[in-house]
């Protein structure tokens, strides 16, 4: 998430109650995750295992629980509570707006778009020409759509992450994180009925020009999907994970959180993603292995009864 | 199901035409299924297989479509078709009340909640304070929500169970058990994007305190799941299920009905829940297993070959 | 999709601007795909290697790309494009018609049919008597509704077949195919929420008579379904496929497209069905197969490494 313009450091110190070390005149452009933050980020840490990562990683500001070393380009931040911090970051910069009208008054939506009776658009929507959205869809605050895309009935853009700092110490072990990013959709994508697409918690969720998904569709909180892909009905894709353009999903995939799956890659129904995939060859099974060395496996479990007997008579 | 106040034995066998013997000057306090009737309930059976059970259950009144022996502080109501009669009580003290509003002046909402628009609340339902409920969200009628709730937009609370009375030699086979119960969810739940959530037949759905669910997930009928449970996307859970606390369920997990998942279980992506699992331990695999053993068999199964070319060498 | 009435195949033919060879006196009485055509359709082929299985089809008249040899008594329609020949045809006969309204004018409405507040009633649709549409359902345009029709809440009924014309040649690989078909379901059928219910592109959806579907179910398009199906939560079932009458498929099963599952079959919870199944049998596994040939498959994958210590002691 970048902040709408960059922030003295200072200013974001004072607002967070934090000791500030280090270049303490800065500026800060935005806060993300350690494996998307870049020059001018902010990034925060709370568990000494991870303070090495955070510090070396490309964020310049660190928003952390003990003064500890670092280079000298960089600031710390320090606060008892990171995670508390982050929170009042994102609150700040993105506030929650309740909406109070069907269609936000500070949506901009496109010449030639459909807009259908009962369709939610929130704050701060842009929506581009041509587009068609069914009834009972809900496009919530910041997110951005392109031209020519339609989106059946149903549909929820922009849910809030899931994605929750966990403490098994307290009474209410899981704490939602404040989604801070939006679900940034292109032109000529379509959207089947009944999908959720959940925006990002510090970056974007990005859906490339010209996919297509069928109904009943999960894309996680912060994942990026490439340009011509087609997935089939009731895929899943957990968050942060990145599918390169023109992957096809068939029907139930479920694929894991934080990986790669390359171009051109095809999983068959049923797949379980949980690691990242090479692009340009075909998958199937639960865990997914290349297919062909699957569908051979398949075969060699119906010869077990095969060897049994071989080795009974054998014997 | 309880009745808001208990009710004489002999109004419920006038009500449903049923020729009541034994003790027939009890008060009805409610009615429900087998597995859960307690003292002063109402039960019904129409197959000679199951009248030992039913009789012999906690229930204290049995509608029954035969006169038999039973013990003597019990009552049986007798009449030609129990289910119909089951079905004419819970028409009775739970009726159909079709909604003409989107916010039923019936319901009560606590301080600090927002209601989006084009949510829909229906009759006698109650939501408690600091609940956020996002567009296009349905809390159907009598469901109970706690405090600091939050429901992502388009999800479903309240609808009606999926349990059918079968019979082969009718035109239409299956009709539809009335749902008398409710969903009843606890403080700090948080409840994803486009999930569904029955309520119970004759008791309710539970969602414990600080559980929180991933979009797109579905929940049975009479389910009772425990406090700071996490469910990611796309989870199913059949009917009458029991989900103790701190219980882990990865994506697309199934979990059959009327079963038992102890406390802090752990299961992975994609797995089959259909049998009873003890707490505490991660499993994996449709149908499921210990995750250990699961993952050593998948190693065994790539050893076939193997195994097939020693065997070629021995002959 | 049948045209409101026939029309002359020379007004189909300047419609499309295509060159008119044969039976140039004809009447078209619709069109549609090559496995589904009667006598008086047109159906389009742009590859030569589906030529001849058009031309020897039912169909009457082939729209096609090239002149080539045909029956006499059949025509062909030559243009560069028959996809966006295929394209207009149903734009001119199905014509997307923006609602404005929550409940069309159009629509008919049968009596003692309960519509929820915020349910969504598009053009030309007919429900039928003593239904219960919840809230947030969507019912797009040209559907139709049987009598004692059960609806629960967010379910979509007519969304746009996830059907595309591919071709990597250009910058959007897949156009999406007009969807001219509806949805027709049958009386006595319940559905539950969160559903979704494609319509036909060039036929019908269709819901048999009494059948019941749980939650969260995805049905594709031009797919039929019997009389006294039963599916259960997370089923998806994939476009242009048949399940007979009483088939049940447990929660989670995926159904591929273009197959046919034979009456009263039962395929266990998260089967995958990549091809037809004989009726009257029960099914399991990802591909499915025979339950108990499967059941026993699994017990044989647990001796292997029984099998293995055998084959050491042997040596």
């Amino acid at each position: 998430m970048k902040f709408p313009s960059p922030i003295a450091v200072q200013e974001v110190a004072q607002l967070i109650g934090a000791k500030l070390v280090g270049n303490v005149n800065g500026l800060v452009t935005g806060i993300n995750e350690i494996h998307k933050v870049e020059p001018g980020d902010l990034v925060f840490v709370d568990h000494p295992k991870y303070y090495d990562k955070c510090i070396q990683s490309a964020a310049t500001f660190i928003i952390i629980n003990k003064e500890t070393s670092f280079p000298e380009e960089k600031a710390l931040l320090i606060v008892d509570q990171p995670f508390e911090a982050y929170q009042t970051i994102v609150r700040r910069f993105r506030p929650f707006e309740p909406a109070a009208k069907m269609i936000s008054d500070s949506a901009v939506i496109g010449e030639g778009t459909w807009i259908a009776p009962n369709v939610f658009i929130g704050n701060h929507v842009t929506i581009g020409k041509n587009c068609r959205l069914f009834p009972n869809v809900t496009i919530l605050d910041h997110c951005m759509i392109g031209d020519n895309v339609v989106i059946q009935a149903g549909t929820v853009i922009g849910s809030d992450a899931f994605y929750y700092n966990t403490k098994k110490d307290r009474e209410v072990w899981y704490k939602r994180m404040e989604s801070g990013g939006r679900v940034v959709i292109e032109d000529d994508v379509e959207i089947g009925a009944g999908c959720t697409i959940d925006r990002g918690v510090s970056h974007d969720t990005l859906i490339g020009r010209g996919t297509k998904m069928d109904n009943l569709i999960q894309v996680g909180h912060d994942t990026v999907i490439g340009k011509n892909c087609l997935f089939a009905s009731q895929v899943g894709i957990a968050g942060a994970t990145t599918i390169e353009d023109g992957v096809v999903l068939w029907g139930q995939v479920g694929v894991s959180k934080t990986l790669t799956i390359g171009a051109n890659a095809v999983v068959m129904a049923q797949s379980g993603v949980p690691f990242s995939l090479e692009g340009g060859k075909m998958y199937f099974g639960s865990p997914v292995e290349d297919a062909v060395t699957k569908k051979r496996e398949l075969i060699w479990i119906k010869r077990i009864p095969e060897i049994w007997e071989k080795l009974k008579a054998l014997k």
